[in-house]
């Protein structure tokens, strides 16, 4: 055949097959429309995630790491996951930190003339020492940075107590970026302090509201300074503690008698489906099963744990059968210290596993936005662009892809070249009940959390369907 | 000088020119971004909205039309608007329907051999004429649809109470398009039942959410038949009630004592800055400041009314200078007769008004994810396509425009060729509330409401400066 007539038959070919092509394409997206529907309309009416949750926050309660309701978590996790029809169900171990709040926290002004004697709400910080028995009196400095501290130096801080009381900026759109912007004082702020001789601290509460709720979270002692007393004390009081600096020298009488226990052994709970063509690649999805001792757990992280779950209960009863491994990980010691993420991304690297997708729920229960990505530099821009073009199929339940951070239980992962996925929910209250004991049940809604367990349903049939590749 | 000579220096202009033109619409876009930001800030840290919001829902609270709490919240919001710096504030008369839901409602299951005597949860529909004073007893029917009724004909409605039980479909992301499909069993089963014969009526609650809360909401009489009763039970009662009727004939007690009073004279509350190159063009922002008897009428539409109020007081305070009339309206009797809405309209048409543009909130105080627009038929495409060239700038935000409704109050603006907007937030809570004893100041967070004015506020510095033709 000359090359002539070899090309007319070529053309002819395409003209044949470029319309079935087009015709393909335009049923694959179809069918894929109709998938992602038949996901959401099953997390809207028939998915048991909110039940989960009800279970979680009222029949167990505050899960802190090596508390009885952490073990009581891991043991009620396992037991549904059993019901899921999974491929398989393990409890991974993990030696966690063991921190106790104790009996009670007093902060309390010992001397204004303006007002005598006035006590603030507040509460200890996770993994902060307690004080002597007989409590901690000492003059407040006020500082607004880290940096403050320094240029006070021994002389301006030694013996005092420091109270870091910037505030979150209420003009971020995102309130995760006000957060980040001042975390810093509830993590560092105690061994800064520290080093020139303080005595004790206290934080103004993480939060975009002005109110009576005081906020825990974990700190950091640096090991080079001696660790001091920590107490988070409301926005309210801390702006009620400002003015009366303003015009006098303030002592604070602070106690609490909180303080870190021998380590314990816990567990991460784990679920999988496993893949029938690509077995090896892995995605997870994810939340942390441990909370603070504070309220329920709810938002934080209880929703991001029965999303994940509903992730797996949903591709079952729809009879979704995966080409690739799909794995539900609930993770132990998120709020302090990390453990069950580290246990299970060195385990991972240790079997050569490829994650090449992970999603996290931890930024709250509330109406998804989209998703936030990240993934090693040399892999993220193409994976990312690929994942991209699914964003008209998201579209219609409000949802984008934009690059940003996924979650700290995940973040290990990157080093395996998969795309590590954060679950973006409106961001507005996150913060109202971060950490405190308003985080509970009530304040979630099923519909807002269901549409977060739909959003990551779809995006992991997506990714199980294309790949990143 | 020739042709050729002449393009020449045209075409060299160009070239001058064209990055100059480059550079001011770069510019142009640059201080646009940066006095929409500033806007943002205003709302999020010096709007007085939320404390305005306060004072409505606990200083006066709910305010049906025609109750002296209506009058109150009229002159509140018009002693707030006298404090805004505008150039002129007024009040304008309508006559109003003054409907009272009286001191009781009792609904009861009288006859269940599975549960003997049962109360459930109602309360009378709006503008619903009470029972006869000892009550009505007798046979329920239940229906999904209207059609059904006309199916079941005088044989099967005559002499019973008919019980309308369609639920809002769970499987719509809008809440709104739920409660769409299921709204006419509220404002027509009455009538549509008494065709037939019927002595009352019950229907399921206009809620999203299955719970405790019963939602009232206003019915219309067709005038052709019999006014009869009729009364809201909560979903959780309806369900019960459903399956009841599963195996036995049910009979059930209604009782109200609501009435219809006589009209009284009442008001939409005005207050407007005057443009300083079009004052003819008029940008309307509203909400409603009536609400229905129970709880705080905090969604539904404290937020609209202290939003609108918020725009002109963020521009003022900016020091902004519109070219156009931007006027706040806050409009009487949205619920139950659209009066202040209908007096508006014709007003303005008697004085041949041109709004060029409106836009209402009432659709919940939540984050906001946009506006909806319409308009007249020959001029909706080019002014919204003129509309949407803002996107880039309303994005940052969070915020889309689409085609859809727009307002009641505003609607019948139409006519007069503007654009009608409506702003569109997260709909997932608002049936949660929405016309019930739940919707309270409490359930509205701060930065959420606060994020929907800065959208209005930044919607109406857009169509002030660029206009839409």
């Amino acid at each position: 055949m000359s090359k002539f007539r070899l090309k007319v038959h070529f053309t002819l070919c395409l003209f044949l097959i470029l319309p079935l092509l087009a015709d393909a394409q335009s049923n694959q997206k179809d069918e894929d429309a109709f998938y992602i529907r038949s996901i959401f309309d099953h997390a809207l009416t028939s998915s048991n995630a909110y039940d989960w949750l009800y279970d979680l926050c009222k029949g167990i309660g505050a899960r802190l790491s090596g508390s009885p309701q952490a073990a009581a978590a891991v043991n009620y996790t396992r037991q549904i996951m059993d019901t899921l029809q999974l491929d398989s169900v393990w409890l991974q171990p993990c030696e966690v930190p063991h921190w106790e709040r104790g009996k009670q926290e007093i902060v309390r002004v010992v001397n204004s003339s303006q007002i005598g004697s006035l006590p603030l709400k507040g509460v200890a910080l996770g993994n902060s020492i307690g004080t002597p028995a007989g409590g901690i009196t000492a003059e407040v400095v006020e500082v607004k940075t880290l940096d403050e501290v320094d240029a006070l130096g021994e002389a301006g801080v030694a013996g005092k107590i420091v109270f870091f009381n910037r505030p979150l900026d209420p003009t971020h759109i995102n309130t995760f970026r006000a957060y980040g912007g001042a975390v810093d004082q509830r993590g560092s702020g105690a061994s800064r302090a520290a080093r020139y001789g303080a005595v004790g601290v206290l934080v103004r509460s993480m939060t975009t509201s002005l109110d009576d709720v005081p906020h825990t979270g974990s700190l950091r002692y640096d090991p080079d300074y001696p660790a001091i007393p920590a107490i988070a004390i409301t926005t309210k009081d801390a702006n009620l503690l400002s003015q009366l600096l303003e015009n006098e020298s303030v002592r604070v009488y602070m106690y609490s008698d909180s303080r870190m226990l021998s380590n314990k052994i816990s567990y991460n709970v784990i679920g999988e489906i496993k893949g029938s063509e690509f077995p090896d690649e892995i995605i997870v999805v994810g939340g942390h099963l441990d909370s603070w001792d504070l309220g329920e757990g709810a938002h934080d992280d209880g929703t991001g744990c029965v999303q994940s779950m509903a992730v797996l209960q949903t591709l079952r009863q729809l009879g979704y059968q995966p080409k690739r491994t799909i794995r539900c990980v609930l993770f132990m010691n998120e709020e302090n210290g990390l453990v069950g993420g580290r246990t299970y991304w060195q385990a991972s690297d240790d079997k050569n596993e490829y994650h090449m997708a992970a999603i996290e729920s931890d930024r709250g229960g509330f109406t998804p936005r989209g998703f936030t990505a990240e993934g090693r530099d040399d892999v993220f821009k193409k994976k990312f662009k690929k994942a991209t073009r699914w964003l008209p199929l998201l579209e219609p339940y409000g949802l984008t892809l934009s690059p940003g951070g996924s979650g700290a239980d995940i973040s290990g992962l990157k080093s395996q070249g998969g795309l590590l996925f954060g679950l973006y929910p409106d961001s507005q209250r996150y913060f109202d009940y971060h950490h405190t004991d308003a985080d509970r049940f009530e304040t979630v809604n099923k519909r807002e959390m269901e549409l977060g367990a739909g959003a990551m349903t779809a995006l992991v049939y997506l990714l199980d369907k294309y790949g990143l590749d």
